[in-house]
């Protein structure tokens, strides 16, 4: 079940049995993970870091196939990468243990396999770009090995991210039985990026209307507030943003389950947005809301978008191994200047309509400035404000960061 | 019925049908074909050049979904390329009639969609690179428009190419009847682009063998014949020299059938042998061999084969849609000193066994030299050095062709 994630179930495990691998992996050669490595998560069936046969069907097929030739979606590839001197070194271990960025013993990766990582096709085919500049391949791939390590994990130790938010990490399962609780006879999904504000909050609650009319009796989502961890600090206080959406009573917390989706931002466009779907499927959706523009950036060396607005939506419809998740239209919203408020825009009086874009809205927080009345809560207003001060410090200290989102 | 060859099953209209279709397409805007695009063949189940569903399912999934949800093999995109020009022309024409390249109506492409021609993302995903120098993508892509156009094709006239190879240009239809009259249980084919030589023989003869110990009472194979048409002319001798192996006695004329393989050569590795061996299941092969770097070439940039040797049989083996083919392994066959003649390598004895490669074989043939007696049977290897003797002519007055093969 989902085994790459380290805050999952596998590890429930007695202590005595841990304690018995702990000691087995203290004999084996050790692997140290970077901070991506463990970011991964909801990747059933996937139950490791994979090895050649499912690398390849990932770059191919952007699915695997079963032992009874069903397919399920898999479009981006799980891989550890190894230097080539930690590959002479480990010669024929069957086994490696895994240590964490800040040295802990974490887990066993079992039966190994060691391939090659060709990162130029790695890039092509999951990006459809080799062109530089893209973030993901200059801050993961471009310094990673040039080999790839595939095997079973074991997990020994949940991941600890000791950053307040670690409750909000549930696993599948976990989010299964919350749904179950409810209990919801149909679950949402919702893909967002940039910090939640009201406009989002009416797409959730439209949805949630829709559904009601549709016959479902409890309609839960899983999201606004299930937005995945970026490796660039400035995302993780996201889903403290999304909590004031539901603390200021923007989302009903009765009917809105917070958790973190785990999973290492790449930027791919229809690719990613298979694999944010898939996992949902995993964690209990079975509707899917597919933004405008989800997983997309500018082509990094040419003036037009990476990918084609449409080609995700196109993309997710006909994809194998999506089949049970059934897509809802995207509507958009826009501040409406005559009611003070997010609504569905209406083209017969477009220019009542501001559109706020995400790049729009950290502006005006990165300057201190207040976006027009009823764009966002005030609670979550204030936490994007305070970031993006905390952030300014910062960079006066630090050096900018490759992702720039 | 695999609409897109253009010398098929659907020419069998009723003279008066075609002359009313020709009248009704000569008032259509007319699209000018050109070579390529009168090259492909077999593609059944795309009924013409594909519409934005089918080419972003091949680019992702390399397959197609039918409308049971079953799967069908589909790894190269056959599309049909139109400049912006032609694009602002054709408005809102809901047929095209198409022209060949030497100006003759040959068909109407119907209910037509146009799209945008992401070159750099088709490139990516097809080749898993994007360096300068694929000789397919410098050839056919760059040159082409920034559109693509699809649609139902509707075949007018067959496409005769008067090279003297028409007779050989058979229809799966076509093919299948063949096998039936034989009448074959087991059809397999052997993807081959260097001339036919004895170690090729041996290879299919043996194949055959192993078929009649599994219990097959007459395998056919539709083989080495069934060589594809390359873009560039030195390839079109290979049928013929293809005929002298089965005219010297070194394959079976009653086991083997000669056809030309409808495909323009990508050297898209492990991407393009899917096509290879899913056309072929159209043709009726229920067996194929891989070889040992089918579709294969250096990388342009970089001192590597641009495909790692093994990933072609290891993607075959999981391509959704290719099910029902049997791989079967390719057994490396050298020229044995001692018996003096092709045989398969021997480990024990690897001293004994010289590799002539397709280029060194050309090299023999080029400078007039002779190879080992026993390499290639002298009808097949007289056709190959008289070839080249008419190339070195063509090649004193031309400039040299962008395939280098």
């Amino acid at each position: 079940m989902s085994c790459l994630s380290f805050y999952l179930e596998n590890m429930r495990m007695p202590e005595s049995e841990r304690a018995l691998k702990r000691a087995e992996a203290q004999l084996m050669l050790k692997g140290k993970l970077i901070k991506i490595d463990i970011e991964w998560g909801w990747a059933n069936p996937v139950g490791g870091f994979m090895r050649e046969e499912e690398y390849l069907q990932s770059l191919h097929f952007n699915c695997l196939r079963l032992s009874d030739d069903s397919f399920v979606n898999m479009s981006l590839p799980i891989v550890l990468a190894l230097t080539t001197k930690i590959r002479r070194q480990s010669g024929a271990s069957p086994n490696v243990g895994l240590v964490s960025p800040n040295g802990d013993l974490v887990g066993i990766l079992r039966s190994v396999q060691v391939y090659k990582h060709n990162k130029e096709e790695r890039i092509a085919r999951t990006w459809g770009t080799t062109a530089p500049g893209l973030p993901y391949v200059e801050e993961v791939i471009t310094p990673a090995g040039s080999w790839l390590i595939g095997g079973d994990l074991e997990v020994l130790e949940p991941i600890q991210h000791n950053d307040g938010l670690d409750r909000h990490r549930l696993s599948p399962r976990e989010l299964r039985k919350e749904f179950d609780r409810r209990p919801a006879d149909a679950v949402f999904a919702f893909q967002l990026r940039n910090p939640v504000h009201n406009g989002h909050a009416l797409l959730m609650n439209d949805t949630r209307k829709r559904l009601l009319e549709m016959g479902y009796k409890n309609p839960a989502d899983d999201v606004p507030l299930d937005i995945r961890i970026e490796q660039h600090s400035k995302f993780f206080l996201l889903p403290i943003s999304s909590i004031n959406v539901l603390e200021d009573g923007l989302l009903d917390p009765e009917t809105t389950v917070v958790a973190i989706f785990p999973s290492p931002m790449h930027y791919a466009g229809p690719t990613e947005v298979q694999w944010h779907a898939k996992v949902r499927i995993n964690a209990g959706a079975n509707f899917y809301i597919v933004g405008r523009d989800p997983a997309g950036m500018s082509h990094p060396t040419e003036k037009r978008v990476l990918y084609d607005l449409d080609h995700r939506k196109k993309v997710l419809s006909m994809a194998p191994g999506l089949e049970k998740l059934n897509i809802l239209p995207f509507w958009v919203a826009a501040y409406d200047i005559v009611e003070k408020k997010m609504a569905f825009f209406d083209p017969s009086r477009a220019k009542d309509f501001v559109f706020i874009s995400g790049t729009k809205m950290r502006t005006y927080a990165r300057n201190g400035e207040n976006p027009p009345d009823g764009f966002m809560c005030p609670g979550g207003w204030n936490v994007l404000v305070k970031y993006y001060e905390s952030l300014q410090v910062e960079e006066a200290v630090q050096p900018p960061a490759v992702f720039s989102a």
